[in-house]
């Protein structure tokens, strides 16, 4: 019978899950789907690894109102997919692993009791990432599960790069730069070492440009350096975050404007970013499409910021041999990378219009500078390589 | 009879004080010096332009506990040394300017109205700064007194360097990237152009290093983009404040550790930087001193952060002509500037050693790299300056 390692990303209004099936020390997808829009217009979809549609089933606000109901439909939809399959564990995408946890976890109950531990640290994604842990433990308490944070993978930051400018007791009761994105950038940074071990092994910035953006200065595979810091608000401006932010307008909006800090933080996660520069949509392709003035503007002021958090990341690192780009807009926008290229002559970044046009896994010009790439990020294989690894070590 | 200019640079605990004699298009200092301590330990202390003590003076708390009293105390010792000057006019630094100053302003009553409106924005400092303008109108109405504002100097940077990733109302109603040190910058863009016009027309980052600390990236003499923002908070790390930090720290502290926004904000503004890093001394030259890895890990965190800061204003500019140092740390720090520059190899900074370590005006290694340069800042002067080209117009 096959093994297989089913992956659960739970996010507040969607559960991503994948379902791999072991092939030696590696996985291949067998099938893939999400239940999104919980709880506004629930809809379940799920294809198998050539794309083909498994399911496609919407449900009425009430019946998948939030994630309990949505974790049931999944089950009952997946569960007849598992025979024929021995599943040896469920990997999960867990946003916060606090200061110490530098690599996947077996969930045991200490674990568990650590991760809620961390629950004020990320409020919203950390219960939501723990629910589907604690159905599946109370179901099937004996089929392991792993955690995988997104902030395991920067514990390798040297202190100052940990560090904000704040008296030490904060520090040590747990604020600290965690970044975030970390599985991401364990996976490229892997797939840029199959491509160019020896470049892998240099000073690399990955822009992880999504709905979500940051970027990671690593030296040697290892994060030195990140953009998002104690939270996901900071660093790049993303579709609805705002990104770096003066502390002094968090403060002005509660003393001077009498917001609440829930309110000035909805609108930081929810309201800013792309959409609030714009006013018009947090899709880059709706931005790029558009001729409003303020569309426009809110393009720039992505491309401006990436390049200038490419060249800080750069001064962390010491210099920079290689730029890559990833996830849906660093992915699949010649654009927007022709754009922020186009900001960093000045270290030497020079793109090959063709091959970035293309979308083309290297793609700067000839020449003296650092080498720019495309590679497609893949956070859910990354889950289930790591489960993987430490269910069946080696 | 010789005419005079004088100068009134207010703060919260000092009120700095200078005495001008106007020659032609210039002026020359006649005496200068400082109320601080005002409530704590209060101590008036003057020179003269060759350095010779005029007064040093103590006082009790309680005989000069607010600015009123200091500015009193000021005018009682002052007064008698403007015996023989025809006094033209009054210069104050105005922290705030909001969004449409961009040059000082004689102060009437429209004009005072306006910069009322702008207490929200720095309730702090704009009162400290409009206090003694209030003052001098009720004794001597007749004296014109001009505002010059810190944040004048940056109303130029385009548009997409003066927003932050917020929806458009909260820029409307002010949230705005202001800048702040505008006095200083102008005053050693305009030095810099005296030394090298040709330079000066170029691509330049100052670097204004004291307590507190920001830079300015600048294209033909006129600001760009800085580090400080809609607040003094923001950018560098400080003698004891944070500089950049994710708004969610902010949240986090008033939602989860139950602090008021006015307690963070004290922390932010009091107990952060260098002091809050070291748990030393917000004082860059006993941290130099140290030899406690605390004080070493703040004076790397300044260099780092500073450096990183140039980089991002070079990408702003699109490249790096040259490098100017000002202000306490800026102006006699060889180390700190040695060790910013060592992480700027990767813009082709260099520097000459030697120069370096005598503080010299030129400090760049020979070579194609931007130019590296000390120039001290003086903003009493640039108020007198722009005082006098405001009374005086050509």
């Amino acid at each position: 019978m096959n093994e297989a390692i089913f992956v659960v990303n739970a996010g507040s209004s969607s559960i991503k899950f994948k379902l791999y099936r072991v092939v030696g020390r590696d996985v291949a997808l067998v099938l893939g789907g999400a239940l999104d829009g919980i709880g506004t217009r629930p809809r379940l979809l799920a294809k198998d690894d050539a794309g083909t549609v498994l399911v496609e089933r919407t449900f009425t606000p009430e019946t998948i109102a939030k994630a309990p109901e949505a974790q049931h439909a999944i089950s009952d939809w997946v569960l007849p997919h598992l025979d024929g399959f021995d599943l040896i564990g469920v990997g999960h995408r867990v946003v916060h692993g606090g200061p110490h946890y530098t690599h996947p976890e077996i969930v045991n109950d200490e674990v568990l009791r650590t991760l809620e531990s961390f629950i004020p640290l990320a409020p919203l994604h950390q219960l939501t990432n723990l629910d589907p842990i604690r159905t599946i433990r109370e179901r099937r308490p004996d089929l392991p599960q792993v955690a995988c944070f997104d902030t395991a993978f920067h514990r390798s930051h040297p202190e100052i790069c940990d560090r904000f400018a704040l008296p030490d007791a904060l520090y040590r009761d747990g604020v600290r730069r965690y970044g975030f994105h970390g599985l991401s950038y364990e996976y490229v940074s892997g797939a840029l070492h199959e491509l160019a071990p020896e470049l892998a092994r240099g000073r690399v910035v990955i822009c992880h440009l999504g709905s979500g953006a940051s970027a990671c200065g690593l030296k040697d595979g290892a994060s030195q350096d990140a953009t998002m810091s104690f939270t996901a608000l900071d660093g790049l401006p993303m579709g609805t975050r705002c990104g770096a932010l003066d502390p002094g307008v968090v403060l002005h909006l509660i003393e001077q404007k009498g917001m609440s800090a829930a309110e000035v933080g909805h609108m930081l996660y929810h309201d800013s970013g792309l959409k609030g520069l714009s006013g018009l949509s947090s899709d880059m392709r709706e931005l790029l499409a558009s001729e409003a003035p303020a569309a426009a503007l809110a393009v720039e002021y992505f491309a401006l910021h990436v390049a200038q958090a490419v060249a800080r990341l750069a001064v962390t690192l010491g210099g920079l041999d290689a730029l890559v780009f990833t996830a849906g807009i660093g992915e699949r926008s010649p654009e927007i990378r022709a754009r922020i290229c186009a900001r960093l002559g000045l270290l030497g970044v020079a793109l090959d219009a063709a091959a970035n046009a293309a979308n083309a896994t290297w793609i700067d010009a000839d020449g003296p500078g650092p080498h720019v790439l495309v590679i497609p990020t893949d956070e859910e294989r990354m889950i289930a390589l790591a489960t993987l690894a430490l269910l069946r070590p080696a």
